[in-house]
C-alpha cells in the first residue's frame, strides 16, 4: 500500500533475504486475508492463498507462535463430519504506536491493536516547541506511550505535517521548523523498533481507507485545520504524485479577488476553509448558516473538475465536525453534482471522517501494519 | 499497465495455465527489458531480470525461434576477450493493426510495428455510419489494414468513443448508436487474433505514456475535438475510477453564465473548448489571439485543482495543433502556475502530443503490445 520504507529493520545476507522475502510475502498473504475478510479454516486460506496446505499450516503454526493469530475452535454452525478449526488475527496479542504531529498546540499519540481499535490515548501540549526541542517532545511522547502497554510493540507511525520522503525524514514542516529532520531513523534508534513517518493527509486517508470507507474505488481525504490538504488512494494505492506533492490544493487559488493568504497569494482555498478563517468569519457575522454554505459552495467548485477527472468514490472530509457536517459538506456536495456529469457524480458519496479526530492515529497504525505485515 | 482483457485467447487446462503463466511472466520480463532499455546480452538479461542464466538462454531462445527477439552481435566498442552477443527486439517481425474511432467523419486505422512506428495507414470515410453499419465498416478496415502486412500480426487494438468496459464492449457510445456492443468479441470472432478495445482518451494516455513521455511521473492527456475528454496515467498505470468513468472533465461546468451545452447544462468545458466551438468563436472574431487566449485561461482555471491535487508531471493537450499550441496552451500553463503552489507546478510540463494525430492509433497499439507481451 504504502511505499514509505521501514527504519530499523536490520540488514540481513542477500541469499537468505530472498528466501525470507517469499516467506514474509506468504505470511503476508494470510495475514492479509485474515486481516480482511476475518476468522477462516486453514483449508480456506489454502485455497484463497493458492499456497499448498502443509505450507499453509506451516505459516499458520508460526503466526500462532508469534502471537499474531490465534485458535478459535470450531464455528458453531458446523454440524455434519469433524468441524474445521478457524484461526484469527489475534488483534490485542500486539500493539501499535500511532502519533498524530498535525494539530498546532499539541503532539497527540495512542496504542493502537491490529484491528485499528484504539486501546489508550495520551498526548503532551507543544507549547511552541519547534526543532529539536519538538522532536524530543516526540521522543518523550513515544516513550510514555509504549510504557502504557504490556504487549510487545509492532512499530511506531508517525503523521507528520509537511513534506516527508520515502525515508521517514520531515523535508520541510514550517509549523516544526523542521528541515531535512530524519524522524524516522532517530526515533527508531532510540527505541530500536520500526518506525513509518509519513505526511499527515496521506496518513489520514491510509486510516480512512483502511478503517473507514466502504469500498476500494478512489477515496480522497480532505483535511481542514490550520491549513487544508488532502490525501488520496486511487485504484488501491496512495497517491505521491510527481515530486511527492500530491493533495497540495489547499493553496489552489479559488477567488482571485479574495482575501490574501499566507502564501502571499489571493483568495487560496485555505483562506475561505481553513478553521481559524471559518471561526473568524463565522464570529462576525449574523447568519452561520450563510458563512458555512458559502464555504461549501466555494470548496464545491474547486473540487468539481477534481471529482469530474478522477470518478471518486468516497470524498471525505476530516477536521472540526461542527464545522464541516451540515450546511458546508450539504453546500460543497450539491455543487459537485451541479458541476459534473452524473457518470461522475452517480457512485460519489461525500461525508465526514468515520475516524473522526482519530484519522490520522489509526493511519499512523496502518503505516505499521502495512509496512510490518503486509496487510492494509 | 492496462486492465483490458484480452478477447480471443483459448482457453487452456488449469494446471498447465500456472506452469504457462509464469513463463509467459518471465518472458515479459526479458521483452519489458529489450523494449525500454534496447539491446542487450544475455548475462545483462540475467542481471536485470533476476532470472538464471539458463533459464535466459532458453527464453531468448524461444523469443527468436518466434521472430520476436534477434541476435545482433557484439557491440563496437568491445575490445577485451570474447565479446559478448546482443539480442534486441525485433522491431519488424512482427505487426499490430491500430484502429482509432474517435474523428466524426472517419474511421482511421494503421499498421504498427513494435517499436510504435507506423508502417502504413488506411481510412475509411464514415458517411454518418452508426449502430451494425458502423461495427461493419470497423470490420472493413480491419480486413483492410490486416492485407496491408506480411509480417504476423499479434493482435488488434481499437480506441473507441465512449465508454468501454474491460472486456472490450463498448457500453454506450452515442456518435455511433453503439449501446452495448460486443466490439473485441466480434472482431476476435471474425479474425481470430487478439482484440483489444478501451476508451479513445484513455488509449491516447497510454500510447502518450509508452512512445511520448519524457518520464514516469503522472500523466494527463486532454483531448480536444468534437468534445473534450482526459485519460491518465498515475503511478505508472492508467486510471480507470470507480465506475470506469476516469477522465470526464468535458462537462464539468467552468462557467455558470455561460453558454448552453449539449448535455443541457450551463457553461461546461465542451462549450469553451471543444473544436467547433473554438473554430465558430474565431469565425465571428476578429482577434483570434484573444479568443484562444480567453479558452486557455479558462482551461486553466480548471486544471489547477486537478494539477494542485495530482502533482502531475505532464499535462498534454492532443488535437488540432493550431488551435492548441500557441496563445491556448501559453495562458493555460500561465493560469494554471498563477492558481497552484510552486510545488504543485515547479515539476510540470504543459504541452502538445509527441505522437501528433497518431496518439490514438498508436495507442491501440499498445493495448495490444501490453496485453499480448506484457510492455507498456
Amino acid at each position: 500500500m504504502t511505499q514509505t520504507s521501514p527504519v530499523g529493520r536490520p540488514l540481513r545476507p542477500r541469499g537468505k533475504l530472498l528466501q525470507e522475502d517469499a516467506r514474509r510475502h506468504h505470511r503476508s498473504l494470510l495475514l492479509q486475508q485474515l486481516f480482511r475478510e476475518g476468522p477462516a479454516s486453514r483449508a480456506d486460506l489454502a485455497r484463497t492463498s493458492g499456497l499448498t496446505r502443509v505450507t499453509v499450516s506451516d505459516l499458520v503454526g508460526e503466526l500462532v507462535a508469534d502471537g499474531l493469530v490465534e485458535e478459535l475452535g470450531a464455528p458453531a454452525e458446523s454440524r455434519v463430519g469433524k468441524p474445521p478449526t478457524l484461526v484469527g488475527l489475534a488483534a490485542d496479542s500486539t500493539h501499535v504506536i500511532g502519533i498524530d504531529l498535525s494539530a498546532t498546540d499539541r503532539m497527540t499519540g495512542a496504542v493502537i491493536n491490529l484491528a485499528g481499535e484504539v486501546q489508550a490515548r495520551h498526548e503532551l501540549a507543544r507549547d511552541g516547541a519547534v526543532g529539536a526541542d519538538a522532536v524530543a517532545l516526540v521522543h518523550r511522547l513515544a516513550a510514555d506511550l509504549i510504557a502504557m502497554t504490556r504487549r510487545p510493540v509492532l512499530g511506531i507511525g508517525v503523521g507528520s505535517p509537511g513534506v516527508v520522503d520515502a525515508g521517514g525524514t520531515v523535508i520541510d514542516a514550517p509549523n516544526l521548523a523542521w528541515t531535512d529532520a530524519p524522524l524516522a531513523a532517530t526515533l527508531a534508534e532510540a527505541f530500536g523498533l520500526p518506525v513509518f513517518v509519513a505526511n499527515d493527509a496521506n496518513t489520514a486517508v491510509l486510516g480512512e481507507h483502511t478503517f473507514g470507507a466502504t469500498g476500494d474505488g478512489g477515496l480522497m481525504v480532505l483535511r481542514v485545520g490550520t491549513g487544508v490538504g488532502a490525501g488520496l488512494v486511487l485504484e488501491g494505492s496512495l497517491l505521491h504524485g510527481h515530486l511527492g506533492a500530491a493533495g497540495e490544493i489547499g493553496h489552489v487559488v479559488v477567488d482571485p479577488d479574495g482575501e490574501v493568504c499566507a502564501c502571499s497569494r489571493t483568495g487560496c482555498l485555505e483562506t475561505i476553509l481553513a478553521v481559524p478563517h471559518l471561526r473568524r468569519r463565522l464570529s462576525g457575522e449574523v447568519d452561520p448558516t450563510a458563512v458555512l454554505t458559502d464555504a461549501g459552495e466555494r470548496l464545491g467548485v474547486v473540487l468539481a473538475p477534481v471529482v469530474g477527472t478522477l470518478n471518486l468514490h468516497e470524498l471525505v472530509l476530516s477536521g472540526p465536525t461542527e464545522l464541516l457536517d451540515g450546511p458546508l459538506l450539504d453546500a460543497a456536495d450539491r455543487v459537485i453534482r451541479e458541476r459534473t456529469m452524473p457518470v461522475s457524480s452517480a457512485g460519489l458519496t461525500v461525508r465526514t471522517s468515520r475516524l473522526g479526530e482519530d484519522v490520522v492515529l489509526v493511519g499512523a497504525a496502518v503505516l505499521v501494519l502495512a509496512g510490518q505485515l503486509g496487510v492494509s
